[in-house]
């Protein structure tokens, strides 16, 4: 055992007292080729983790750290640091670690979008490190894999993205081998995406929005003159779905009272040359190797539960021709595959692991919870 | 008080152990100007209204009613009798209290299409009376008021449709001035209605689809094949908001885990013409004499609580130039404005009453329950 | 309409942010007799109630004020104020409203405990006030309603105390006759209320302990090593039941995933003589004249929502004397027979009107809503 | 690979389309030692496992079966078989399974009660095999743990027991040493067990009184009048704790708004000289080496969420020497130390195996979901 420890990747966590926090380590509690040496926290500094969460009892020893004026000291000990922070703190630290050679995941939103206007616009806060931010890597491996593979920082994409992107990947895909043979679209101009997220998308935070009885059978829009991850759907679509069509998005998310779990429906209008197509046949040959999408098969229709606690995205299509329209609904938790999940899943590419590693698959440890 | 119980108008519910039963009962408890004589169920028939329903207990001594054969001439004795059965109903029963002078107002879907094939479509059963639906009318006051007004059967709208129908009103209303003079559409053909229920919607029922650890935790699309909602909704924008223009209607129904609410997001493509109008003007000017619809300000979003147990709608409405988008967000209880409330609105306007009644306004009876 | 109007009092309400206080403002919506003329918080001030709460829209358009130095001189222009306040706010206002003739009915905890080393110990706050104190009334009509009618300030129970007391009522009364005459006792010492609340309880607040994911899906007990509400029980029990035994009360209340409502079973064993009276038959005895306690009969129990927005409190009894058992259940709203409907019915009773008016009766504006 | 499949035991379930089968499937999964060979459903029979339960797509290719007549020859050709039934189903089958030296684990009631007078007192049904009843082992480890590892047929115990008899199990023990040196009780004779539980506990069920809309924000208790796990209970004190001091229990169980979890609050009354222990003590020495009891520090109490999903129980004992009482509070997944989780442990100890394999420990797959 001695032995296969040593070889053990060591990764950290800064911030690990939200909810992606506790669910990375939930997670990394369960991979065999890893180990979590240190997690930090200033507000809950010197308490077990198991104090601030009881559900880890017995699954983690940790202390939450505030390593001060030591942090690079400290953090750069290890392989990996993921960052569990709001934006704004990974941006500070990551320079300094990638000079001392260890990798970054960043679950938050500092290296998500590529232009620094649109980020400082939509975060209202100045990028501390542009140079860096051109060699981050966003980090949708169904998009980016070889990428990641080689990455010294990743961008852990966003919750409603994840969704949106993969939602569209087999559509924008077939449409510009289409229109570059016949310079016509498959599909109108404007995309829908009506999102709905669980309340734990909005983060572990004392806040009267999201009191207990005021979500509580309640249903709302938000964000509704405009949404942050509007801005990394359309680098999705734009660069790494590389559409050759110029697409309207209007995104739309919703709070559900719900903990866990998104709901994504993209409405999308064919046009007569796009009713040909079999979608549903695009969507499977698409992900037919992918481990963690599932494309259902016609007529099943996902629901956010058959996913709660895993990395399993789940996609289905509704074609109707006659009317000419195409629905798409993606389903994830988006605590999983929507952040923390995904952020493994990336962490296992760059360490060349089995993908599946400590997310089911072999070691079937993110099997859904249902009820 | 006898001489003022004296005038009262009596009615009776069939089928009264529903959700818009009950309800129904709730609110005409309220009504100073109705008397309610009788309420049947065959399941529960003999039991006290309050024994099935400890809420009502000290609200109501009714006991539930099976008429058996003696049904029209038990029924015939009251002015008015609300349908709250499955459809199928009330087409049976209804050309016989018509006959004697009653008014009937359904709120199941006997009478909502008036195309024969359509309801033989959608409910795959064969209307019994084809000659009442003809001069059945749609009970949408904000669409039909005068018509309601002399009506002998009215069918109470479906809760998506009403949603949907009152957020395209203002939209259709200008398109066709607009169209008419110039030719030329404001909108895009494709009308995106991505709609979202709380689960009391689907009836008090015991269905393993609607237990408690299957819905709760969870959001879903249903319906995503088709639902019969779709053909009321076209029904309305074609014929009661008399579209100039022929647009496709996109239907999507949602499964929200909450017991009362319904959200519906609807989403349009405006042309270059479509951006010069100011759309939020146009919903207050079509509103401002409207006692249940509420255009909230500009940057206002609705929320389903906030119309929790009233007969309220609220409307907002969020208009991207750039982008050329308008976005129209409806709220409504289902159970109130969706169904019982607006039965009873129906109700007051047949019966020449303050449209009010029982229902807010005045009485305030109706003040939505928050949290 | 204004001669009616002139004649109606005047009240105004101290904080009205909080579930407590929008409540009370929901309630005197509909009381005829009653004119709300103000509302205060320090927080909103100069903000439409209307705006903070839109389910009030339409309701009142009455807007936040901060009276600041002119506090008195505004605030003694009213008959009655309501303090819908956190403790310590009441005692400080109430001298000079007192002085000014103006009535009050305090929500909060400042003159609920006649003990002030009580009051002292369990709200680590001194209390500015003693004399006045010491005329204070406990609004608990039920118990105290001849006193009520004659005080100048009322303490409006905590929302446990109200269900424990009241669910002792009839068992206290009875015991007390009997020790009278016997000197023995019906019941054991040892009263074990355990109490069930939900989250409403805990007010209108961002507080991650209350935050939607942190409370769903969970259940707990708090206040495990002792609750203010349990001194409050205590001088229920010994000084307004005035018990001739003295018992011993363990009383452990726990948070359920709900929006309102409260449940409290009440544990008690019976002596040998105490199995031979009908206990279901005193507590129908007690309560047979009381507009809002509710006895349900025997073998059935009761649930939270069947009183959900209404000022009923029900109570089932059930007895087993094979086990010396009696088991005592009592639900109500948190919110209204629990907070602010018990407020209003206190002021009716202090200025002489029907004590059911603006709660239901007559009015029926206080109907549970269900489902 | 073939050669450790080929070391695997064998195992099947008997009804495997409620909650515990589910759960028995989800649980199975990831456990290395064990092959799951089949699964019945008459009702669901020919249909995968994962078209019915989404959530287990991709984690098994099984397909329902009925077995119809062939059915002993096909279940005994696994090594054990476990029943997720109602009662009545497995003593039917069990005699010939043990004959045919199949090992059962029934987590239905059959096999639960010594006493047949109890059983078909409570579930009125005749017991059809009361001889194999005498050598069936009450499948619950920390008090039966030998005989469990020798048993053939394992009465996996009901959900609220497992709380309660663990709850009671130090506290009994303490006294019956004291009572056999002193002949005096340590607490008092009656012992009030309030307890909740989550719906799912309810079962997979279509039933009006599980429907979302009626549950949802509503607290009740139920089988108020007796439950048939109070018998159980019963027998736990008096068999397996084999208590020297006669107890008069009171078993109250109420529905919580929750899918999954059960609190239990134990209420005891001290004598004096129960004062003189200290019991938080009493409760770390006893369960000091059992993997699935975590005992809670002194001033940390428990919640439902800290052990979902999970096979953990947690206990936190508050003692209050002044007020000689004591309360215990134990929270538990109900579908896995509840249900599913322990029929794993106990045929993990019936196979000798490591007690956590399949529950968390080394594997950790079995970590608490939060939020």
């Amino acid at each position: 055992m001695s032995n296969s420890l040593s070889k053990k990747k060591k990764v950290g966590i800064v911030g690990g007292t939200g909810y992606t926090g506790v669910e990375l380590i939930r997670l990394l509690s369960t991979h065999f080729a890893v180990s979590l040496e240190w997690i930090t926290s200033r507000s809950e500094s010197g308490k077990a983790v198991a104090e601030v969460f009881p559900s880890l009892r017995g699954v983690t020893d940790l202390v939450y750290q505030d390593f001060g004026d030591d942090s690079l000291a400290m953090m750069s000990q290890v392989d990996l640091v993921f960052f569990a922070t709001p934006h704004g703190v990974a941006m500070k630290q990551t320079p300094a670690l990638v000079k001392a050679g260890v990798k970054v995941v960043d679950l938050g939103a500092d290296f998500r979008l590529q232009s620094i206007a649109d980020f400082e616009h939509w975060y209202q806060h100045t990028h501390s490190c542009p140079e860096l931010l051109k060699t981050a890597v966003y980090g949708l491996p169904e998009v980016n894999r070889n990428k990641i593979a080689s990455a010294n920082v990743i961008a852990n994409p966003g919750c409603y993205p994840t969704t949106a992107i993969l939602g569209l990947k087999p559509i924008i895909a077939t449409q510009n081998l289409h229109f570059t043979n016949t310079g016509e679209p498959l599909i109108d101009k404007r995309i829908i995406i009506d999102a709905k997220s669980g309340v734990s998308g909005a983060g572990r935070q004392g806040k009267l929005a999201l009191n207990y009885a005021e979500v509580t059978d309640n249903f709302k829009a938000y964000g509704v003159d405009g949404h942050r991850h509007l801005a990394e759907i359309e680098q999705g679509v734009n660069v790494y779905l590389a559409s050759k069509v110029e697409h309207k998005i209007r995104f739309l998310p919703h709070l559900v009272p719900m903990i866990r779990g998104m709901y994504t429906s993209i409405h999308i209008g064919l046009t007569e040359q796009g009713t040909q197509i079999d979608w549903q046949q695009k969507f499977i040959d698409c992900y037919k190797n992918e481990p963690f999408v599932d494309v259902l098969e016609t007529g099943i229709f996902p629901e956010t539960r058959s996913v709660r606690a895993s990395n399993q995205l789940r996609i289905a299509v509704c074609q109707n021709n006659e009317q000419q329209e195409l629905t798409v609904m993606v389903v994830q938790d988006n605590l999983v595959k929507g952040a923390s999940g995904q952020a493994i899943q990336n962490m296992n590419i760059l360490f060349g692991f089995d993908e599946e590693m400590g997310l089911g698959g072999k070691m079937k440890s993110g099997i859904p919870i249902i009820p």
